[in-house]
């Protein structure tokens, strides 16, 4: 997708040179981070310079290539192991991560015995696992699109755009290809705290592609649903049980939990590798609690453009910070896929699973 | 009640000088508003340096005396009038507020051919306002107080505490009297965006009162529901319509569902002022929408010191502010009152509706 005319992808891999937004800057400033060594990019997925499912999964499988490009042909595979540990251990929650790590483990595994071979797998199958989430993401435009009508009210919750995946986005593809087809959408943005990725990045990559939104409190959601002025909500997912159970950014259950309270359709959006076929039910989801600081204070840009943050809460007041939420699969109607809308359930999600 | 153990009250007014706390530098900066006449006062409930439902009310109530105090024998009671009017159009939603500024103008009309009897009357009714509000929270605070079992987990929503009050509060006050019963009580309070006033205010009161409680994101509350770990709910009302519907603070509806979804009881506790007898039901009436700069900005304390703001959203988006939501009747077990906890019901609210 576009940013002022020109085209980016989140996370973008050229020989062993990784560069990725530096997203907690966005909407204010566009600046890029590049890093050439697995530690480096492990750090941008856990402090969130990059983040969004499918954004972290093709960063992890990068990162596992950089550690492969830099591993001695002595011990190789024993480093390319370590790497893959730390890399796994970034962020708990979101299945892409797993699952782009391991398609490039495996890649290297194949070969491992000729590093120089090794390499080249890992660098082919970490580009293997951006276009492949490129194209699903087209794909999920393609079936959620068709799911939308012209002058719709779509809500949506943090952000599962093209920031949050390599290019399109999980929820906001079907948004950009119904706006492409032609069909007029309006989005609700909620803010998304505490790290306010509704606010930021989805209104900011709304803008950019002329998409109508307007931004709410999360708290307001309900009151809106209630009123009738919203006709549907796309979310993305970090996590989908075998059960359809989805994890997803704190604030996601209540969104839902308001829709099924006023019978408004309720849209999951997510490539297959976010499905996990080993994890039976939501509540077997690792669920990552982050540093209290991220609720305790706000970052944002003050009225003098400095990117700085502020104190809401007193000074002996503790906070509690989860990040994601589970939504039980009897609040979701359907998950869109890049193979289609799927029933959330067992049966729906059995044939989806990537092996 | 106190703040490093001297006693306030919220709203004091000692003949025609009224005190405020200045609660938007809450909880950084204690500093208090003086006003001696009417126009300052409405402009202090309007800009909400004095916010919540019975504190709006003694202060329209005070307004009003502060217009009688100053307005000239010739015309008094057109100038009352016209007073009158001004302070109901600070703020749409908060039944206290029409009823605070009706208590002192009946008063006044009583009088109102003697101006010099009248300012008595006026002065003695607004302080009438404010005791009845006190001593309406301290009878909540034991009734509600009555529903807390030692150990529990409470959550509350934006700030209902006695900073919303005169003293003691609505919500937070059968918090406080189960703690000073004895028994050990803790309190995830809600971030309340966009104005913050739970992380801001109630956690200020809790912390003042030495009442354990977590900071959470508005957006975690379902999370924690879903894992047990709340036991009941307790907020407070703007509106309180004939049928039971409760007007309160955006967002409360989200929470109130997410309690139902969880077999939580969700308790709303109010002085009998908040009902109005002439709503027949939550969607007659009156939302507030504030400005969008609330939702597209957030205030507070820089690290090093100043109270200013940042900006989350993008400079090119706009955002919409709903004040408050509707929580329907059905999703309400009880409303505590000075009158006992009674039923949401047009048959348990009838009773409880003052003339």
């Amino acid at each position: 997708m576009k940013i002022d005319g020109v085209h980016y992808r989140s996370v973008q891999l050229d020989g062993p040179t990784l560069t990725l937004i530096d997203q907690p800057r966005l909407p204010h400033q566009l600046s890029f981070v590049t890093t050439t060594r697995w530690e480096d990019t492990a750090n941008a997925i856990s402090t969130m310079i990059v983040r969004g499912a499918g954004a972290i999964g093709a960063t992890g499988a990068a990162g596992l290539a950089q550690a492969a490009l830099n591993a001695p042909d002595i011990g190789f595979f024993e480093e390319v192991l370590k790497a893959a540990n730390g890399l796994r251990h970034t962020r708990p929650t979101a299945q892409n991560l797993f699952w782009g790590i391991q398609s490039v483990l495996k890649a290297i595994e194949a070969e491992k015995d000729t590093p120089s071979l090794a390499r080249q797998a890992a660098v082919a199958a970490a580009q293997a696992v951006a276009e492949d989430d490129v194209s699903c993401c087209e794909r999920i435009g393609e079936f959620g699109g068709a799911l939308l009508a012209d002058g719709m009210n779509v809500s949506t919750h943090c952000n599962a755009g093209w920031l949050a995946a390599v290019d399109w986005g999980t929820a906001l593809a079907p948004i950009y290809a119904a706006q492409r087809a032609g069909k007029s959408i309006h989005v609700w943005v909620d803010e998304t705290r505490p790290r306010s990725q509704g606010a930021r990045l989805t209104a900011f990559e709304l803008g950019q592609e002329g998409v109508d939104h307007t931004i709410i409190a999360d708290n307001a959601i309900g009151a809106l649903m209630r009123r009738g002025r919203v006709d549907c909500v796309i979310v993305g997912a970090d996590r989908i049980a075998a059960n359809g159970d989805i994890a997803n950014k704190i604030g996601t259950y209540n969104v839902a939990l308001a829709a099924a309270a006023n019978g408004i359709p309720f849209y999951v959006a997510a490539q297959t590798p976010t499905i996990d076929g080993e994890c039976p039910n939501g509540d077997s989801i690792p669920i990552e609690e982050r540093d209290q600081d991220e609720v305790l204070w706000t970052w944002g840009w003050s009225e003098d453009g400095h990117f700085i943050r502020v104190r809401t809460a007193p000074k002996t007041s503790k906070a509690l910070n989860i990040a994601f939420d589970v939504t039980p699969a009897a609040l979701v109607k359907g998950i869109i896929t890049e193979e289609g809308v799927i029933e959330p359930s067992l049966e729906g999600i059995a044939p989806h699973i990537r092996k």
